[in-house]
């Protein structure tokens, strides 16, 4: 097996968190992200209709995946076992690149506090998609946001051990393992 | 028992919320939130170093107290009867002039993409302070993180129904009912 290869959409993806990390969100140009990528402008607006895009287009996708997972899961699924299948199915976005993207992406968002804020909105958004694909099979309210936040938390803390980790494991297992965990945890609340 | 009267950083808050609304963040000056609440500039100055300043102080003070109450609970205070304790203490900070604004605040919020990141900064800020301070205790990462989060979402829930409320009742109230409501929805989780 040979080693992965980005294609244009990854590298650009990949050149703009690291200008971002090296020179800040806001001082860095489409122009400048198709340079360090080796592609042109036009390639860029193939991809990306703007800068901001670039950072949330895998946003959309997760939140999508997200909400089907949770909607499609059995007519008898508790809340969490509806929130481990939008889990699973949101696992299927994330391959090598998002994976060595990771580390970037942390250093990036650990210097901006625009791109902290953007990352936080992100988790919020999330967990009001998933609140209301669990309201729309019945989940009652306070259950249906606390599963929610069960759900990000797993995402966040999976997120974290697979891309720390150096084995290639399936994702899923890191988010199905920290769902569990939050699990347990959640009977030891007091 | 007269209406209750705010003082000149109450006014500056005040414009300065309903400014952000009617023109945005951005276009917003202190010049004219000084104007708006009837004060000179060097009265703005006294009371915030800056326009975004105007914004995080609230802020600052609700995580030292809820930091503060989590740090002072009794011993053997549960993790949640923890997060209680700091939930009571940060509502002490939280008076007419909050229930006043809040209507006003929703609305900016709403309008603003910028306001909407910042404020969910805010949340996650005040998760991470809300866990340090509970690992500080002896509580186990997994529970800590997941009691912070019930902390933060009881916050949300009983300051929306405190401030959507036409009684005068204490907030504190508000904060523990949202509280008990989200310990109960922790048992069916499934």
């Amino acid at each position: 097996m040979g080693r992965w290869e980005p294609g244009a959409r990854e590298r650009l993806v990949m050149a703009a968190v690291d200008l971002f990390t090296e020179q800040g969100y806001d001082a860095t140009t489409v122009t400048q992200i198709a340079e360090r990528a080796g592609v042109t402008k036009s390639t860029f607006f193939r991809h990306f209709p703007d800068k901001r895009e670039l950072l949330v287009a895998g946003q959309e996708t997760l939140c999508r995946l997200l909400t089907e997972g949770i909607a499609e899961a059995p007519a008898g699924a508790s809340p969490l076992e509806a929130v481990a299948a939008g889990l699973q199915r949101a696992s299927t976005a994330m391959g090598p690149m998002s994976r060595e993207i990771a580390p970037r992406l942390k250093a990036a968002v650990a210097a901006s506090t625009e791109l902290q804020e953007r990352d936080a909105l992100k988790s919020v958004s999330l967990a009001a998609a998933m609140t209301a694909a669990l309201i729309a099979r019945g989940v009652p309210d306070p259950t249906a946001a606390l599963a929610s936040e069960l759900g990000v938390l797993a995402f966040k803390r999976g997120f974290i051990e697979w891309s720390d980790g150096d084995r290639d494991d399936e994702f899923a297992a890191y988010l199905l393992k920290a769902l569990d965990e939050l699990r347990a945890a959640s009977t030891s609340l007091g």
